[in-house]
């Protein structure tokens, strides 16, 4: 759920089309209501982890507890209902939350959704929007609960709750990097805006699969850009993060925008800033990273992109090895 | 949640006064929603109850299952912003999923929104709805976990989950009603747009009492319409009812609405069909009905308003004793 209400805009795909004004002042808003958030919410003997990770670790019963998590995708923002298949708007709804559980390491056990409908394309949408979510559903054994929908005059706006449950080694928290921690990223990254951001696989198996057969200090997943996530597990583990900027690994749409661009961004500044690739950012203490790296043991390639450090603040190493500043960019591109 | 997706519009509340337009369609495309969706949705082995209540029981562990309920409020539709404190429009939010679960007899435990803020209020107004909500968790013993804020140039949309627990007694379903069971009913009805659909207690305290001393065979809780629910319960529980119209328990604010419409509509039509009272609706034994209408047990009065019934529909009984169809109205007035 961007359990942080980072979330804000966060969505980056439709703003570098031009579809939403860049709003600075809108990200300095969202940090100040978490700050009052923290400040303000009760504190509750049944949250075990509340606001400030991808998803919340509530204690139902006796036993573990349960991870909750929500997104709200409205259309213009997250997707544009006038361009794209229904089943594929549905498909992505589901797909954001569970990737918030695969950022805890957890399982995803069900789903509610909310839609406000349209009203002149209600069922017909409604139904489209179920389809696109049941297949994802079965793929990773949720239950699809129920939900509510309402009809407007609006544009269409989806939430989905997921509930799910960590491993018996416990969620993966944001916050537990350690300076020296190798950064571990899966997939590619960039340009997803071109199809990726709504068809994208959750890496559910890839972090259940990690988490169980590495030491793993914390994670989380990119939805907002590369290096403003970076930022933000360093910030939240209290380090910062030193980056080896030709080591990222870059998606072939990066370089296709960075292309139609005509060079006035690269296609690194796409994969550090475009956001809704939804990989998994890891951290990883040296030892066990480099054999993550020699057995690569998951379908979607690893790399180490560079190392958490003492030093706070987002950091790039040029060429020679020169530590420059890294601008935590995302989606106020 | 209105967890059958009955929610469609069905906030009766602004409809009444102009805000939204009639939509007889709507409804229809509604239960054809729900029909579709009982036929399409996988089942699934942590689904103990899954459509068709006013939440979900999931199963998600070894322990008894976990209540699950979203709603979605628009402004427009559910509250007008512009015309009340933001504050009372979040208590709402809460209350009307809480409300959910007191229909269940259930216990709330945690709860997430998610909400579309409009760009230009976007952190006072989140900050107001959130010191709306936090005295009700705090009173209900309810964990604000978190959520997810996006911001839009649209209005706002504000989506409750809230997680909860049956009682020992199992959760009151709502298809659990049998011919010659009392209707019971709590509080009064009518007139909730003069403030009560904002400022109501969601009968949690009431629900659980009565179910652990009483045997009470269904429950629903009044979101849409009381002839509109009542007819629910009995079609869900494949029976009918008969309303005693006189013994309905009008409210005030009712009769205020009826003076001020001329005689358009009587403050029983209003009782009949405003909906958004959020009191509940209850299938009670002969002998168990007597005894709580002696006892008056909780804090708000119990009223017995007619019987449920083997022959299917809805009735109403007029002074003479005959019996006369009852239309199911509610938010489509």
């Amino acid at each position: 759920m961007r359990n942080d209400a980072q979330g804000a805009g966060g969505r980056v795909r439709l703003k570098r089309t031009g579809a939403v004004p860049l709003n600075r002042p809108l990200r300095r808003m969202e940090s100040e209501f978490i700050s009052w958030l923290r400040e303000r919410l009760p504190s509750h003997r049944r949250l075990e982890l509340g606001i400030g990770d991808d998803a919340a670790l509530v204690r139902l019963g006796e036993r573990q507890g349960t991870l909750v998590t929500v997104d709200v995708l409205t259309d213009g923002v997250d997707f544009r209902l006038a361009q794209v298949d229904p089943r594929r708007v549905g498909r992505k709804a589901l797909a954001v939350s569970l990737s918030d559980i695969a950022a805890m390491a957890g399982r995803p056990l069900a789903a509610v959704l909310g839609a406000v409908l349209p009203r002149e394309s209600g069922l017909c949408l409604a139904k489209e929007i179920c389809e696109g979510m049941i297949p994802l559903a079965e793929r990773y054994d949720v239950a699809l609960a129920g939900g509510d929908t309402n009809t407007w005059d609006g544009p269409l706006v989806l939430s989905v709750t997921v509930l799910g449950e960590p491993t018996e080694r416990g969620p993966l928290r944001r916050d537990g990097a350690r300076p020296g921690d190798a950064i571990l990223v899966t997939g590619n990254f960039g340009g997803s805006i071109l199809g990726h951001h709504l068809d994208f696989w959750p890496r559910l198996d890839e972090a259940l699969a990690l988490h169980k057969r590495y030491e793993l200090h914390a994670g989380i997943d990119v939805s907002d850009g590369l290096s403003l996530d970076l930022s933000r597990i360093a910030a939240a583990s209290g380090c910062g993060a030193v980056v080896d900027v030709h080591a990222v690994p870059i998606a072939e749409a990066a370089r296709q925008l960075a292309r139609q661009s005509g060079g006035r961004l690269t296609a690194l500044d796409h994969a550090l800033a475009d956001g809704e690739d939804f990989e998994l950012i890891l951290a990883v203490p040296p030892a066990a990273a480099e054999q993550m790296l020699a057995d690569q043991p998951v379908d979607v390639p690893l790399t180490m992109i560079g190392q958490f450090t003492s030093e706070p603040g987002l950091w790039q190493k040029d060429s020679s090895g020169r530590k420059l500043p890294l601008p935590a960019r995302g989606y106020e591109h």
